[in-house]
């Protein structure tokens, strides 16, 4: 078993960066695709929104009542004739006798001549009724100022303005705004399409395993892991550790994906498919001074960037949250997770020159515990954890009250 | 225009309550289903999850290397034959024949009377090659301790033991877990299934406003309100004022839905049609003292709660975050959204007796101001917020510098 030539332990902050550039032509220059409304929430836009019309689109009341001259109000009470009636929607242009009222609905299109509204529960209808105003008069009880109760046009946003800046991820009051302005698509940043590929002999899936297998782990937690990061899976499967196997399904994500992700199969064993189908692409295997997670390999085949994890599900889980999650969430638009303050409530030792994420469990009061040891198989033990406890490569011991940075999962 | 026999002002805290106890039989016996694991993300566990098998399945490999009874390597340097090779996947038992050592890859089965792994870098094949071990010899270069880099089966999690608990949130991370236990399905909280309504002939989708037409922006927004409290949208339509065409889509969505909202239609004015149509149902018609969203009403019509919202647009939205978006996360298993301290960077006033929800902008250093004026009219300024700022009921000022409870929209 021979050694690799570049067995140096590469940093995290080195490989990190190595990572990041690798997704540069991706995250700098994202692509864009145009969605119906209906479908962009939590989407992000990629261009600022402005408005084509004006809001309200129309001068109209604020509420039910009456549409009055403010001058013919000006000593209430008054009683005015009713002259007619303007429901919501209604649909051509009035205008107001003066000295005479016009009974409005919310949201109507105040009448020419009309510059103010006098709620419903300031009048009283002293002749006639409301199913029939014919001959009706109303007493006006308050005197309204000119512009009282009435939305002027363009009191919300002008058109040309902007409805939603660039860079928005949409929430309900933003598909509300653009609804309201007539814009039925929006231009959001494309998902990043993600091929996901799981290696080994011993995975199964959707079957018992025999002796010696296992149930594969990776494949729905990559995707899971995607997903949230704000990419999309464009494809997923699982290959044995024949080359020519995984060479067929790796060629496949090629075609179908932006990036692919790969677990398994890249450290110093025998059999070690992923190493061995992406060396004479020129790939980087290297190792990364950290734990779980050290052996790290990436290529850029075609075009296409593809990141080789090691196998183990802790390592796969920690080695997408440490690399990946932070540019595929900047692609996205995504805000970063932020690395927060805590306390450790218990002793933790650590590896030396190595930079350990533990898998530890917030107590709700600034303390965090290990929530399952370091060992990179303990898949179960990583379901009880909520953070990655960050332990620094030239730490061997950490007390009881210790300082730790931890990333929220 | 005659005046609600119950007129008198609600408050908030007693609207929100009828509106909570109308869901209590949604909320507190919460219907569940079973899904597949690759669509669970982010679904809610309706029981705990106990493991089928002990994690791992098998005593295995923790590293590629050799595997040895540690009596023979007690005095390293020592060199031992290679009496054959395991690799992961592996199909059947095996036994090491003791004085020699058998290579294994990571996950394999640990054979038989092993009970430490030499990791390949504290080994050297000095005879026979890695791709022909016939007749091969390793050093091994590094006592072992019994025990070492092998991972025991149960270790991780015996058969029996709780995978993921009631009322988790799935995350990647226990997605893996799941799946590393065979789990293919799992029981998660049922999304509410909400049928939302909008009332207004004024209302158009898809087409251009005709004058005194305005474009329908509350549909939109209750569907997106809904699906981000962790409901479903059943149904989503709009009528006319005309209240035959209203009971015709409320009576489809009363027999596809959990609960109904709808908007518009019923304050004060002439033309209520939501009002109308519930009325014979024995609605609670209600003006809470509040602002925006003052006039409210609710009913429980064949079983299904009816939640009836004005229709401006700030309205609609304020009335669901204030009212429903409390319960329907509960009923989801999501956390509830917690109100926040912020300090008013602007003077605002407001109108005693109403409690207002102020639409507000954090400037990411504890302050906010006003985003937009208080009409509820205001549907492209309600984009520009991130909070609604909380202004109790009896207050008429607040200054610049005073501490306000914001609720992040």
């Amino acid at each position: 078993m021979t050694r690799d030539p570049a067995d140096e332990r590469r940093t995290v902050e080195e490989h990190a960066a190595i990572v990041a550039r690798m997704l540069e032509p991706l995250t700098e220059q994202p692509a864009t695709e145009s969605v119906p409304l209906d479908h962009a929430l939590g989407r992000v836009t990629a261009a600022e929104v402005r408005s084509e019309v004006d809001l309200p689109l129309f001068r109209n009341s604020q509420m039910d009542g009456y549409a009055v001259r403010a001058a013919d109000v000006r000593s209430a009470p008054v009683a005015l004739e009713v002259s007619g009636d303007i429901p919501a929607g209604h649909a051509s242009p009035v205008s107001l006798i003066p000295g005479t009222a016009l009974r409005i609905m919310t949201g109507a299109p105040v009448p020419t001549g009309a510059d103010a509204i006098v709620p419903v529960e300031d009048t009283e209808l002293v002749l006639g009724r409301d199913d029939d105003l014919s001959g009706a008069v109303v007493e006006i009880r308050r005197p309204r100022k000119r512009g009282e109760y009435v939305r002027e046009r363009g009191s919300d946003l002008r058109r040309g303005e902007v409805l939603v800046e660039a860079g928005t991820r949409l929430a309900p009051r933003h598909l509300a705004a653009l609804a309201a302005a007539g814009v039925e698509t929006v231009t959001v940043r494309a998902r990043l399409r993600v091929g996901i590929l799981t290696s080994g002999t011993e995975l199964v899936t959707g079957s018992t395993p025999a002796f010696g297998q296992v149930y594969d782990a990776n494949g729905i937690a990559l995707a899971a892991l995607v997903e949230e990061a704000g990419a999309t899976v464009s494809m997923r499967a699982s290959s044995s550790d024949d080359p020519a196997a995984f060479e067929r399904i790796l060629d496949d994500a090629l075609h179908s994906s932006d990036l692919v992700i790969t677990s398994g199969g890249i450290s110093r064993g025998a059999y070690e498919v992923v190493r061995e189908v992406l060396h004479p692409h020129g790939a980087d295997v290297t190792t990364v001074a950290m734990q779980p997670g050290g052996p790290q390999a990436t290529a850029v085949i075609g075009g296409v960037p593809v990141f080789a994890f090691p196998g183990n599900p802790v390592s796969t889980q920690v080695s997408f949250t440490v690399f990946l999650r932070g540019p595929l969430r900047a692609a996205a638009g995504l805000p970063a997770v932020q690395p927060m303050e805590a306390t450790l409530t218990h002793r933790v030792v650590s590896v030396p020159g190595r930079r350990q994420f533990l898998r530890g469990r917030l107590d709700g009061d600034g303390g965090v515990a290990p929530a399952s040891g370091p060992s990179s198989h303990l898949v179960a033990g990583m379901a009880q954890a909520d953070v990655l406890i960050d332990i620094p490569t030239d730490t061997e011991v950490l007390d009881e009250g210790a300082a730790v940075t931890v990333w929220t999962l």
